[in-house]
């Protein structure tokens, strides 16, 4: 990694990347920051990893509602029920990011946080994804996970950003990413707080507290960070806020947003992808100061190996 | 601090703590606990620093709230204003804490949350304790340095979760505590992100987030840390779901309850408190597995030396 820290990127991307890094950290430099307050933010969806044809929370969500089913079988005709049960994309679609979302997060309500944690990693382990066949722990992008290792080699400390639910992730963002739990910020629902027997427990709502996407980015990054980031990374109109929030700061700041153009080795999609589209972003993105990747040309790899060590 | 890593502290407290972090660092002992999951959540008002007769907050919300009354001369006759402008105690605390901290929160409506930090940092370099005469940043509790020294020496990660302003803890967390801005947790008003031109803003607004108190404390140590930690320490009633949450889980965990009893060196109260009462701490300690730490018995220093360096 010393000799070539980038290795798996191409390009203008790569070039933005070493500058603004080495920019950053040079000590008496005009654009120096300290480490304290070199905070990098990265979407998940699409960012980090896959979220074609849908975001693994809903393959997560299908499951789980396979098991109450078989408890409540009217479930299996009452919409939106049906819709991820079957796994109709078109109707999942049409209902839109925010409600697919909302469905997903209350099919765990009732449990115990730590029962749902249990529950992630267990559901995590086996889980495919139904086109690409890997694990989708493996769907993770090896580009950013070599960028997220040179970041924090250079003192920034990393965080998630993400529309996804904030549980499901930490079950596994710190051992895919190095990203501990609590530098995970998602979209959650409210929980209630119940001694049972001598021990307290968080139990899960089917109440959402934040949905974690557009303008709610920049608000929970104050509310859980307290600092405006140097770098923020994205991959649809849903990050722009968070974006143009890091751009506009004072000093040296990259955003960057990743389109996805790769039809061979990963998915090409974004005015089209109703759940998550990337118009704005791609029409804008020059005004904005935003750097687009483009998975086609500045990315020398996509995913690791199949089945590869870190499973 | 290698000889004697908690000099300021005496006593069975002083005890309870060496022996804890000697069981859960010890590798290979039973207790061992790895560092990612070494987590401390402190309490702040009447824990880190002084608290009486009013919360630091109050008197930060009373000045801003003289300047507020030069351009609205009928906030001196209205209440709750009018008490807030007056320091009048008896009103103030009748009001309840809850009141009384929506009301504080309440006067930093419609400023950005630079501008937010801007003034607090301003009002915390002359700010000084009405009875003690000494610099608000300088009524911190030299022993609880001296335990957040030694914990992070130990590999753990400190945060404050408090019913304190998130955002006035962060003008000062740092530099007095050493603690990021990412590790402080507390009650906290909702934002609107706004574009100023080109420069995203957050504007903080009348509208209460959460009240970091009581069963919130738990709730928000799971959203933004999302691991039980494994040591905690308050002063109040309204720290306790904080400590049997933490009390409650798996190993070994360590709950402390400062109990101020020393009117000599700081402030004697607990019961009559009633911003913050403590009392059923206090009768049920022993029952829910709680220290209670003797400020007269178990510390040896109260306040650091006036105006020294760190002011």
């Amino acid at each position: 990694m010393a000799n070539d820290p980038l290795s798996m990127w191409n390009g203008s991307a790569r070039t933005d990347i070493l500058q603004f890094v080495a920019r950053v950290t040079q000590k008496g430099g005009r654009d120096y920051v300290p480490p304290a307050e070199r905070i990098a933010t990265f979407d998940n969806d699409g960012t980090l990893w896959c979220e074609q044809p849908l975001q693994v929370q809903i393959f997560f969500a299908s499951d789980r509602l396979k098991a109450l089913a078989k408890k409540d079988p009217t479930l299996k005709d009452r919409q939106p029920y049906k819709a991820f049960l079957e796994l109709d994309l078109t109707t999942i679609h049409e209902l839109g990011k925010d409600a697919v979302f909302e469905v997903a997060f209350a099919t765990h309500a009732g449990g115990t946080e730590e029962e749902f944690d249990s529950a992630a990693r267990s559901w995590l382990a086996s889980a495919r994804h139904p086109k690409l066949g890997r694990l989708f722990t493996q769907c993770v992008y090896m580009p950013q996970l070599e960028l997220l290792d040179y970041l924090r080699a250079n003192g920034f400390k990393t965080f998630i950003v993400s529309g996804g639910g904030i549980d499901l992730m930490r079950a596994f963002a710190e051992e895919a990413y190095g990203i501990p739990r609590e530098q995970v910020i998602g979209s959650s629902v409210k929980t209630r707080f119940e001694l049972r027997g001598d021990r307290g427990v968080l139990v899960k709502l089917a109440q959402l507290g934040s949905f974690d996407d557009r303008e709610a980015k920049p608000q929970n990054i104050q509310l859980h960070i307290g600092r405006r980031p140097i770098l923020a990374f994205g991959n649809s109109d849903g990050d722009l806020a968070m974006l143009r929030y890091v751009k506009s700061g004072d000093g040296a700041r990259l955003a960057l947003l990743l389109h996805h153009d790769d039809a061979e080795r990963e998915f090409a999609y974004d005015r089209d992808f109703n759940l998550s589209p990337l118009a704005e972003g791609l029409d804008r993105a020059a005004e904005y100061g935003i750097t687009v990747v483009g998975m086609r040309r500045d990315w020398k790899a996509v995913f690791p190996a199949p089945d590869s060590a870190r499973s």
